[in-house]
């Protein structure tokens, strides 16, 4: 039996899209593999004049290819403006996102980091944990934080809550295709040294990896899980 | 599928018999109805002058039925001397914790919580995370400290290691197995308020259930879980 | 003397009416008897359309009810929209808090947890801690946050502050006084195991008095306190 | 060699006139005297009702004398309203501290902490790691957090975080002239034993001085160094 | 009625003399003051020939007297080798320890920090914490830690526990009687800047007294208290 | 001017022969380019029967290679029992180590970190630090901690001290000649996935780098830094 044969309808929040590629590519992929069912919501679209339409709508046409190539389910987009977030009241994201995931129904919920430096992951993780909250039994059995290189590591690791992984995913057959997808976007990559190339991926993929004993993972902060 | 079906030989680490019980006491029923299998290492016994022959045996008879009650597969006594873990070197309790886990070659690992005010439990704590470290592909897939009451909350949380637990196993339906397995141990039994009463154990029980919604449950800090 | 002999003037702090209840209802009934006063300021209330007016004036009246049967000295509500405050410019919310406090004038300083779930529980404790400022000696004695039941243990504890108490209230005497508080805040009473239920708090109740050989216990996590 | 030599073009971003000389006064002097560069960022100013035109200009003028008695380089304000940052999108922020930091290029940047009670010292941190981010060869070498007397104290350590300095810069010939500069902020001054009086900053500076055998230090908690 | 008024049994434990002056001489002189009993418990005597037998009745007689200016009611020393209790098996120190504070049996008990540097002070804390635990009634109400100067600095905050004061006490009028019982621990004495000197101390206590508006403080972390 | 100008004495203290090339090898071989000096301190060294003759013999030649290839200045051994240093008295430990590092008079020293697994690693820390304490101006100015791979992983981080990096050094252009270093302890080389691979160093130096926008960096934990 897998070890992931218990996520079966898993619940992907990413702030904006690539988000959930470079934190989850891999599990997705693999995920999709194992036959579960991956729902990826992505809360914020770019807006104009800050983001001109034509990167929008290219950036949604690679986020498509992407998660087509790591056989995502489903995508949603919550459309909130991106990096404005927080001129959003809480309880619209609240109300929008809860719809969202009341819909998906997930048993396992991938979330963006608390302590990664874009204060817009900062309230898509609490916004979701609203939601999550455990007041019926259909409550998510499990809730993980992924990291995202470019935001995780950049707040302030010491004083800002730092990224401590407890839960690996083995993506030693996956990460191939997450560096495909990855490639794909574009025009979200960058050139190495940059945390969003395709080499810091790998090399993160590699270290989280061997960390336990597998050539390459995907590492989270579990929040909470039910048994 | 039952969210435990992955746990096929758990290994229960105890520095002393009934911290298993205490700590993981429902969680061992579960497992035996689920028909996985449950192997307690129990690392030291009393030795006299400190612990009399007389109450050694009778917590050794106690731990012997508590154990067949609640579906224990087996139990093995290292015979450190309690108490005194402190004067053992490091390397000799290494070892022989290292054999014994070696012999049950456990898939899941659950031990006891390195905040815990009892010197014993930190080095148990410690020896057991030695034998579990990722040098090859046989390490436990998961690695989970459980809580004890009349140890977990009395060393200096704050100061030491706190337990915030974010696994929680159901118990709802083995509560009562673990209250009267707890029950047989005489010896060890105290009144309410304290913690080692029935009362006590309940009131944890509960609490923790209410925290995600469930009649009762065993809370858990995770180590490291390998997916 | 009784230990609660230096808590003359007590303000406690609620964002929503009935934290107050689940947080320090026992302390408040225990201050009563001793002959402190206990006043409660309530900083939100709802508005509809988020909220029905039928509901909040039957929350109102629960709390007016459980306000008497614990012995509140006085009872101010600041108005402030429910599950709104994060679009309250923190200047207001200082301002009127800082109004309601000057005129309370307390030595001892009761606050939700800045680690609670809910937004307006985080704002308001910072709002209050501003007030609170050591910019004389007037500034109050004692601050401790209290544990709110549906609100403290579902952040994100490990990577959001964690409740770790260090002050426990014995209230042996002033359970039952608080459950039957709590009981008749019926608009808000769940059936267990819902964090807000009889069963729930009063698990609690005793779960945090073992921990310190009492048979029920609040407790609460220090801020600052000046001897 | 100065251990200060490798500081050559440093920024220090203060949300309120008179934070830069609580948290570094004594370091500015050293600077200027080894003939380093220090550019102060102001961020905000204080607008009517709140404060007085009269109080501002005040505040101004005795910033000016102060940054010339230390030797500051250059200042600049950014004229965000003061106590109201949490109304200012952090968009706008972002980009205006961003432009700012660009134009000074600083190789070591010195901001408030993010634990600091006053919500507007949070925020900055914030934009300025924002700025910081590593996305090119030229961000900051050097990022650090300095102490402000009446706000690092006053949030609520141990919940909130803690200001643990590891860095500690020597002023042991510089405490009077910080000593004299701050005196010169007379619209700020208060009288012992409030934290905004001289004694109480001599008596800090001598405390962190001889931690680390020192007659007088400004004491810092690094955020990020690349050497 | 002083905010002390509930401190009549107070054990100060000490791993070396002059500890308990370091950390608590101030509230000592005001528990005196007040009629409140204060005793002291040594836990190590320097021993041959690491510590010549000179220097170890020097001390002792240092401190007898600066115990007699403070007001110290009794004073106990367990002579346990200084600078060597790693070598000393738990159960006997808990034993020991534990002797020494039933004969006391404090309401409050005062124990050096367990992020002191001095491993000598980490097994104090630990051991007196064993005694402490809450399994009956008679267990102190509170118990907090005090700082040492040149102990508490320098083990490794951030990493090791770091020293967060929460609780405040007043030694406005008793800062001038601790600095002249430490004035006589000559053979302790150091020059400014070093933190065993008499400037570190006064600078220290007017640090931590302006924290919360006093003119001299000595500064606690919390345990536990029990109300 | 190169940012490690002030790194003239460096004193790196190992364990075991092999942890300062893993958590060192590239800042040892930048700073023998920059005409450092580096000294080497290996507290322990393998004893027989645990570790036969023949493997120590081994081990040390290869040791011996690899510092030549570094620049290494000088290596010393303290010749402590490997594995075994929790039998070893603090007072003796302290000692020699205390002895070798007056010896070498660093202004720079480099530990292992607290929160690895092999209590060796744990221990050696706490001794330097003692040594390290600022009793007089001539206590080394930086004091930093490295990581090891197959240690710093491995204990249980988020209860033990967490590794978060805030010093980067970048060894863009040495890391080949760490590799080619660690290469040769072909005693301790192991093959991917495990952490003593020569592909886990390099994933972990990439991931290292690309966060502060290098090719490649050796990430360091800052204890004290006095400037």
């Amino acid at each position: 039996m897998s070890p992931l044969a218990c996520w079966r309808r898993v619940a992907i929040v990413a702030p904006h899209p690539d988000d959930e590629v470079l934190g989850c590519g891999g599990t997705i992929a693999r995920l999709a593999k194992d036959g579960a069912q991956t729902h990826v919501v992505i809360v914020t679209t770019g807006q104009e004049p800050r983001f001109p339409r034509k990167l929008v709508e290219t950036v949604r046409e690679e986020a498509r290819r992407a998660h087509a190539a790591l056989g995502v389910t489903t995508t949603r987009y919550l459309d909130f403006p991106a990096a404005e977030l927080d001129r959003v009241p809480s309880s619209d994201l609240n109300a929008a996102l809860g719809r969202a995931l009341d819909d998906v129904a997930p048993d396992t919920l991938l979330l963006p980091f608390i302590g990664d430096i874009h204060v817009d992951h900062q309230l898509v993780f609490n916004a979701a944990l609203v939601w999550a909250r455990p007041r019926g039994a259909s409550a998510p059995a499990r809730i993980l934080a992924y990291e995202t290189l470019s935001e995780t590591n950049w707040w302030a690791p010491g004083l800002t809550p730092a990224f401590i992984p407890n839960v690996f995913v083995d993506i030693g057959d996956e990460l191939e295709a997450k560096l495909s997808a990855f490639a794909g976007f574009e025009s979200q990559l960058k050139a190495f040294p940059d945390e969003r190339s395709l080499e810091a991926i790998r090399a993160l993929a590699m270290a989280r990896g061997a960390t336990v004993y597998r050539r390459a993972a995907e590492a989270y902060a579990i929040i909470r899980q039910v048994l």
